[in-house]
């Protein structure tokens, strides 16, 4: 290649290597690239990640909770800007092992940044990957974890937001879906509590109400729902909403003058039923910001972790409560 | 570590890197594995590559298209699978390249495997792929790629089976819906072509009909409608036919009296509209399969690629058409 070119070998590898230490003409930098894509070379990333003693990989676990659309969008955003940033991230299917044993597994993959997606690591993961050489841990989840940079998303606000809004509207007995699928009480629990917060010293009733996300789940509580006695519901999501609500009114409820239903996520599908569903709307932090966040941990590794709010709620009133 | 052990470095090493050309006793395999956890020790994945010559790593790239929710169940299978065989799953975001690009940046990381979702990858791309040391490079999509084994989705056959139906229910005029969203075309024209082909011959005419996915340029549509003169509409997916269900309804078109609709993907929330979506159940490969052909691929890197069809459709025949 450095014959194709016209430069010496240690030039083609600083090149391609893109060491920054040594100043290399852009026609010349050209040429070698040219050279390279000619003969198909393509640089082994393992290979440069040994010889800079880090990578540029940022490692995201991929959540082990049923993540919805909202979730998803977040997570494109980000990828572009760490992309925009040079950095290459990869999403790492933890595959049911939790938490610190997992953190392991990722260490192996020599990550310069880990960013956690939901609780279930500990500060034992933290200094695991510590130890392997990521310079920035950052977690994304309820509450901050030792040694990590933590962005809280605060679902207890959710929660609260929603009980608030059905107290203001003379709601006394509320229910809340606390959904049965497995790795959502990290969501729920806060939002459960939310309501409580809101709803405490008002003389409103809170029920907790378990659902599974299927059909036959919410006929089963809408069949009990005279015997509970609820005017309004909390439904955990605007997925869940959605569901329960369509029980409901298949079983003689009337929304809203029985009983108030709201949801969370501010799905556009929620806009789509009759009446239209209630929500929360969350803001999820934008994908540059966090990118900037991960890029400024890695370059100051030094830097003492910090917390950060990235969550914001407001109620969307709509015809459903 | 080898001194906590009670063992020779070399066998520290066989026992770490997992070397099956040495037989070592589960005794000192298993006082190696408490040694190199009091220690903290975590093996570096890109080093064992290097010496292993290739990785246990099969590369996903993340989806050039927005994945909807039955591709995202299908993705957490699949990579619960692999898992299983012990192979590592990343997923890498493609951030706007496009195809041959796109595959050095892949080939960058030595994959074992590549599994390409959707189109965009060309022989070039195999190429370099396999010359990088990828044993198998699989894509699934609607056409085979030189090379590379494929797992066929023939989206045709869902829009045939959803013309079928609509033909069959004795609908003359029928529109198609084309999803306005960038990287669908692949998607929605061989459900466009499957839809004429189902009634080539019986008189009924096709009208595209261009959608984007927002409340406005359904109202728009609606608007139009009466115009249009159509009995039915095939709406691409179930997420479209909802979105344009509702705008219809609102503008006082019945359904199916006036219009029958039918989407594709059987998403539950489609249940929960009155009248209940009809819709083209899809069979995804289950995860498990995939991964037996992806590990036969890997171990057999000589075979000649192979095409699988793997792709069931059938008409879930509801109340709205």
């Amino acid at each position: 290649m450095a014959r194709l070119a016209g430069v010496s070998r240690a030039t083609v590898s600083y090149v391609l290597n893109k060491a920054t230490a040594v100043r290399i003409s852009e026609p010349t930098r050209r040429r070698v690239h040219a050279a390279a894509k000619e003969l198909g070379y393509v640089p082994h990333a393992a290979a440069r990640s040994l010889r800079a003693g880090h990578s540029r990989v940022v490692l995201m676990p991929a959540p082990g909770f049923p993540a919805g659309p909202l979730y998803h969008r977040f997570l494109g955003d980000l990828q572009l800007a760490l992309g925009r940033l040079d950095y290459t991230v990869v999403q790492y299917g933890s595959m049911g092992v939790d938490g610190d044993e997992a953190a392991r597994a990722w260490a192996e993959l020599r990550p310069v940044a880990v960013l956690v997606p939901g609780p279930g690591l500990g500060p034992q993961g933290v200094t695991v990957l510590k130890r392997s050489g990521a310079r920035a841990v950052v977690t994304l989840g309820p509450r901050p974890v030792e040694g990590a940079h933590a962005l809280l998303m605060d679902f207890e606000a959710v929660g609260h937001r929603a009980g608030s809004h059905l107290a203001e509207r003379g709601r006394r007995r509320v229910g809340v879906v606390v959904p049965e699928e497995e790795g959502l009480a990290a969501f729920s629990a806060p939002r459960l509590a939310g309501v409580r917060r809101a709803l405490h010293g008002t003389g409103a009733a809170v029920t907790e109400l378990p659902l599974a996300y299927d059909e036959e789940s919410a006929a089963r509580l809408a069949a009990r729902w005279p015997g509970l006695g609820l005017d309004a519901v909390f439904a955990y999501n605007d997925e869940y909403a959605m569901l329960l609500m369509r029980a409901l009114q298949d079983a003689g409820v009337r929304i809203p003058a029985d009983t108030a239903v709201i949801g969370a996520d501010d799905l556009m599908l929620g806009r789509l039923l009759r009446p239209r569903l209630s929500t929360v709307h969350i803001d999820l932090p934008s994908g540059r910001e966090l990118a900037e966040l991960v890029d400024r941990a890695v370059r100051s590794p030094g830097t003492a972790p910090g917390t950060h709010e990235v969550l914001g709620a407001r109620v969307v009133p709509r015809d459903s409560s």
